[in-house]
């Protein structure tokens, strides 16, 4: 059970969580070789049907995750927000893998920032905020705007507050909940952009193509590939990307989100923050590469060598969110669509039903 | 219960079989939002890990067909040489696709070389031989020379004798078990091709392109795409394989064995045998196509409509046989490479373990 644990086929990866992210996973260890055990406590996860085995069980079941552990070679996630008691449990029992590390940065977007900081990647200013009046001093840093987010939990535009004017400052910190938090500078962006990145057990790295993104209601729609920058700035997504999960000693995929910025000084990228984990807005891998970002991380979780990242057509994913998977039907008449559905009963108004990846002829 | 039966995400598909191909399938509807029920005899069938429900029973076992039948919205199946009857009963209870019809052509060598021929298709002469005497009448009208075949339960170069001279004819029909067979004209060939065509409810046919396989051992060993053949013979393929479909009311996914002949009359093609299933000779569509034959044979049956058959990259699949899957960390090395492991828990020599799919860019 060492930090070098490298699987054989017939092996099986444990995974906590058992949502679409996880259910993928699965379905590429399969396609390895490899056997999946799903620990998630909702006895209803899309994810059960593809594995070869799960336990439905709090994460804080310390008999559950024992007999889990026993029964798997290595673990890893589909969501960051694994307690840090339930990763350390396991992590002393056998490898979790991205790391617990990732995991303990990503869940606090002071640390992320602090980290991503001293790993030498361009990032919007941020002041940390545990008051009204540390607001109200790093606002004047900021001309008077920022972003405050509180440090834990915050998803799909879920604990933030947008801070433009005077009248937006009036008690903020007890708005948001009276909880650690960050002020981020405001910064005027075109729009969002991700580097999928995948570091292997050698510390050898391979980065996908940058993707665009475009938000609904604060939850991704879209993902386009090519993403219409330029080859310098491509270039400096990866390097970016590539410090960053070097910086973590990280093991698996990752999801660097990034602003694209273009104002006086061109074109330049800040990074937003990191998912220690398979991520939306690399689901177009599925279709227009060789090797999925789900491949990808299993191949890397396993001990594995990566797969290559590079693409061979273009391509546009677009989200299925609540009733958008009710076009089920349109989406299979076009040819070039390809649906992807992940299997759960129920559908709810922005719960992430599936995608759809449209390929066309590689032109960059 | 219709013949018109279209599936809605979330439903079941029956699968019998629960080898490779029905693994492949089952991974195949779960992307697509579908269950798959694997019914299996064998009860280490490896596509039990990646089905949401599989029943461990005997293919004459009604009781088990029954509660099967009532599990699923359709059947389907991985192998050609399902029993007449549990096809049957099944049937009288829900749609069986590509159906019956097509089970019992492909069964019979006979059967299938009468339809073929009916269908209009180019095929090698052939003769029905029930005795010593059939025979030796028969390979007068082909110049001494041609294949004996079992008419049922032939594969991999089982249940053939090849008869080149006078001694090969001695007790030949005695050899071959003494059961009805069939005698085909030995024709020189180049190579073997196939085709893998889908037919969907409405009629609508989808072909892939033609590929050439090359055996060893009588096994497949490899498939290469593009195929090397003229745009015609590709075309005249592809009709072939269409009429044949068409002229069999078919649903789903088939794979068409040709044989490439180039002799004085040029390139041609001879029918050599169709299998009424997903087929190994296809297991390129799964990287080098958005729409896999999986994924095609899946959306048929579901009375879905079909994906394109189009093909964005050059392939190479390689099949791992026996002690082959052995060399998964070499083939893990090749970035041009996708390994794809059946999960088998035994690896045995002959044994089909898995298949690799080697990309390159498109270059016809």
């Amino acid at each position: 059970m060492s930090a070098k644990t490298r699987l054989t086929p017939g092996d099986t990866i444990g995974i906590l969580g058992g949502g679409q992210l996880g259910r993928m996973l699965a379905q590429s260890a399969a396609s390895l070789g490899l056997k999946s055990h799903i620990y998630c406590p909702d006895a209803n996860s899309p994810a059960f049907d593809v594995s070869a085995s799960y336990t439905v069980a709090p994460y804080e079941d310390t008999d559950a995750l024992n007999r889990f552990a026993n029964s798997v070679s290595v673990v890893t996630y589909e969501f960051e927000n694994v307690p840090g008691e339930t990763a350390a449990h396991l992590n002393a029992k056998i490898p979790v893998r991205p790391g617990v590390k990732a995991l303990e940065v990503s869940q606090d977007r002071l640390f992320e920032k602090q980290f991503l900081s001293n790993a030498g990647v361009a990032i919007a200013g941020f002041a940390e905020i545990n008051s009204q009046d540390d607001l109200e001093a790093a606002l004047k840093g900021f001309g008077g705007q920022g972003v405050l987010k509180t440090r834990r939990f915050g998803y799909d535009g879920k604990g933030q507050l947008m801070i433009r004017k005077a009248e937006d400052t009036a008690n903020a910190f007890e708005k948001l909940g009276a909880v650690p938090a960050v002020l981020e500078d405001l910064i005027p962006f075109e729009c969002e952009v991700s580097v999928i990145v995948a570091r292997d057990l050698d510390g050898t790295c391979a980065s996908y193509d940058i993707a665009r993104n475009h938000h609904e209601n604060h939850i991704l729609k879209t993902s386009t590939v090519p993403a219409g920058v330029s080859s310098r700035t491509a270039e400096t997504a990866r390097t970016m990307a590539e410090q960053i999960v070097s910086g973590l000693d990280y093991i698996g995929v990752m999801g660097v989100e990034m602003f694209l910025v273009r104002d006086g000084n061109g074109e330049r990228l800040l990074v937003n923050e990191v998912a220690p984990r398979v991520h939306n807005s690399g689901h177009w891998t599925q279709d227009a590469c060789l090797t999925s970002q789900f491949d990808q991380h299993i191949r890397a979780v396993a001990g594995w060598p990566l797969g290559a990242a590079s693409r061979h057509s273009d391509v546009i994913m677009e989200n299925l969110i609540g009733f958008d998977a009710d076009d089920w039907q349109s989406i299979l008449k076009d040819p070039a669509a390809r649906l992807h559905l992940y299997g759960k009963s129920e559908t709810r108004e922005g719960r992430k039903m599936g995608h759809v990846n449209r390929i066309t002829d590689k032109t960059a």
